[in-house]
């Protein structure tokens, strides 16, 4: 425990999830009182064509791509 | 929230998928009262190699393909 | 396959829940081409404290309760 | 997108979940490239008689409670 | 890795998932070619008012209860 | 009921998943008291890069491959 999974587009780099999974580390152990070692960080990444928000699929709203 | 996950073979098209999304967002809509805004709709798509029922892989159990 | 699994406010009647159910399987036969007896439909029910928006939990955002 | 699900032990108050919230939704804003009203975190909470490692449930492992 | 859910309905004992944990995790360990150690099980566990199959929940089409 | 899911590195042959999909439906079958045919087994498979303990990802920890 705990376990903490992010679904998110894909496309984002090493570097990016490197960081971001060593802050979210460091926040869990810090507010939610847990050791760094039992913290598992899971990236799930999706096509546009997989995700879809207000009744439409980000492929059609969006075009390719992720984030900003 | 709602978040509407559906895990499926491998397979359909864009336009299933954009068809089923309008369709169950439609349907919180009216029968969970949700604002359509809310809804995320997401596909997970997995290989028949990935996939078992009655403790067979449905690689082994139908081939390649999906759906009926 | 498939398994269609819908994370939500606590708070949904029975029949609010079958008549969604019902909806859905209707629409993964008809669009998704498959058996009607092959579709699962999980509900996953949350407090307002375990789900959090642009920052913030829904529990102090809009206090208790679900829907629109 | 993206939606972040943190699976944990029952117990971390309000406040812990809070604070835990704002500093992922701003980590993954600045690390992950994506708007603060984008990101929906989740926390799924577990009775240790419901989670394992090593073989063994974390009930009988370690008693009730959570974190350290 | 590997992390094992079962989403199952409510009511099994303490001592019924304790002997599954012992075994999935042997298991495992035997044909997964990983350690003991590794192995992370989670039970998520569902009344019958959030589960249903062939278009009908299973608290009206089984009544309350579970297994077979 | 069940559908158990493994999440685990890529990598594991058709033989493995199948070895383990037989023993895990057994075991589920005379454990928790379902049918075979109510058995569901998924995989989830991760590339290292999207797979973090510890603060690290597994790609920069273990560089890449699976299992011991």
């Amino acid at each position: 425990m705990p376990i903490i999974t992010i679904k998110l587009a894909k496309g984002r780099t090493r570097e990016q999830k490197q960081q971001f999974v060593e802050m979210v580390t460091q926040e869990a152990v810090k507010t939610l009182n847990v050791k760094k070692e039992w913290v598992t960080v899971i990236f799930e990444e999706y096509e546009r064509d997989n995700w879809a928000t207000s009744g439409q699929l980000h492929s059609i709203k969006l075009g390719d791509g992720f984030g900003q």
